[in-house]
């Protein structure tokens, strides 16, 4: 699905925080998909209505920014093309939780996407998720957590962890793609949403196409691995890989496994 | 004329866009002026009566930035240090290209510099272009629209592109320096504007200077990509390139044609 | 000291400039720290609640970051985390001036880290320093400045240059390590800001939790400048650096200076 993403190079427009703006525009840039970001409430309908997907990234929420992403929420609804919420730091604080929550109940959200904390925090429930007692591992505790946000927030959800776990309630994926300096650089989980909103642009299935973001992400970070082994040279090699990783690499080294849930 | 900037090392004041700050710092230490940000109304008179150019970037605009943005600027003015404007994203939003088009309107600007859909957005016309007839390639285009430009506001313009086009209705210059690794890169073209402010501040001709500034900028690009062929690995060869390249590689690189119009 | 530093792996909560959020992030985490950035009123009492140390960092300063910096202080104040001040471009606007010199006067501030221009701008006597007879170098100079500083402001400080100094009038280091890349790349002054704020948590004398960051910091730049010797590659080889050195290296490399004042 990267080729047509390419081929689309869609316009994804953020309004995200101010640690990982760079970032994200250079490894969007690196993909082949055309990033935009602004913050202010004056432009928040016009750059939505001409944007291809829109990302949501409360990391350094102010109140004006609030006000931006709600217009350009709207806007984005109205016209029918995809938004992804990244919940950074929900449940650090109370402005950053009631803010997300917020924002899944008033806007129509394609897809929620944080790790499993935040989405944990998001729920509200310290521990009472549905089957808990089924829970012996940490990615039986990301299934459940992911299922439990998919079926209270009805919106696909990727739970980000050493084994990233996308879900709607019906179908699940597990991808266990990637390489653990990803979290030595920041904001790998924030350009990871821009990623998957740019495989939204292209694909209706929503958990396909997440899963398959995060496959060609992951693949990228191993094959960066392979070059830099320090988080400096990690994160120079994984803009370059996410710039050459095609579909032969993806098909021959992706960890994808998808289950249909009753 | 490199050689100059670094001798003077030119404070370069910058009122600019939450994306590009760190690669904009970077690259102007890297050169050799000495960058500084500043966003509050509050100290930019201040701190524009110490710089020696000032840069307005409009890509992530809010009212109060924009409210600092004309302190600054009569603070520039005042003081008769050059400012350059880059209207990111001109055409893209009425707020960006109002912003913008009042900036040229009420401040005494030194240069003003963007591809070529921003700054038709900020000429008005969408096609009205003088000698439209002889328009036959995307060069013939960008030179119109320079020329049209420069006319308009009486201010001298840089059209960035394949070639890049630099006019004050008496000289053209094409400077066909560079790579397009450049737009795999965010920031690339708000760093160049702020080359060209610090290569103002050492030529009274400000064409000349603009033309000397792209050269170097297209020249460091090109030794870049030499060594970093992928995005990632292009930025930071580009930053070393941008401190080492000098007058003898310059002047043995350069693509510069210079024409006189009647 | 750093392994107790990636053992406790402490949460900095920074309040800083958006020209190096992003750079501040990458080093700490490189080294092994846990850094957030947080700029609104609304969330700065909490964040600072479940922080391991604060640093203030007056770079890019609006008034509603202000307002934040003295709500997250009071909090950091009260649960008894150290804060870090990094008065950046003290000085150059009174804004900042009287900013930095208001957060020393209402917060209990645990460590002060600026260049001597800075320092010196705090302090407000331009040369009216304490046994400015004896300054016949710039290492006299800074460290009549730093020494003057922890005397009003009855704060340990900090003193950036070629050697850096440390002082809380009992006791005065010298750190000779270090590397003059460092002052082209933007960001290396605010990031080792976080890095002595992370020593602070795990150690209770300031002065030498301070003298051992500035001696671990100064190591990494010197093993960096032996693979970078330009400033993109120096920077991505200064977070590999961050990141590798341990203790050994340290010992090894240390230029560590220890005097007891009167």
């Amino acid at each position: 699905m990267i080729e047509k993403v390419r081929e689309k190079r869609p316009l994804i427009y953020h309004i995200t925080n101010t640690v990982v703006t760079n970032f994200t525009a250079n490894g969007l840039l690196a993909m082949g998909a055309s990033p935009v970001m602004a913050d202010a409430e004056e432009e928040a309908a016009e750059m939505a209505a001409a944007a291809d997907a829109l990302v949501l990234n409360i990391g350094t929420l102010h109140p004006s920014q609030v006000k931006a992403m709600f217009v350009a929420g709207r806007a984005a609804n109205k016209k029918g093309i995809p938004i992804v919420l990244d919940p950074v730091g929900a449940g650090a604080t109370s402005y950053r939780t009631e803010t997300a929550r917020q924002l899944l109940k008033e806007l129509n959200i394609s897809l929620l996407r944080g790790n499993v904390g935040e989405i944990k925090a998001l729920i509200g429930s310290d521990g009472n998720i549905q089957g808990v007692d089924a829970i012996q591992t940490e990615v039986d505790e990301m299934e459940a957590v992911a299922k439990e946000a998919a079926s209270l927030f009805s919106v696909p959800v990727v739970v980000s962890g050493a084994v990233d776990i996308v879900t709607d309630e019906k179908d699940l994926y597990r991808v266990a793609n990637g390489d653990e300096l990803l979290i030595r650089i920041t904001g790998s989980g924030c350009l990871l949403s821009g990623v998957i909103a740019s495989f939204l642009t292209v694909n209706d299935s929503r958990t396909e196409a997440a899963a398959d973001a995060l496959t060609y992400y992951g693949v990228a970070a191993e094959k960066a691995a392979m070059k830099g082994e320090q988080p400096g040279s990690f994160q120079v090699a994984f803009l370059d890989a996410l710039y050459e990783v095609g579909k032969e690499e993806i098909q021959k080294m992706a960890k994808q496994e998808k289950m249909t849930l009753s």
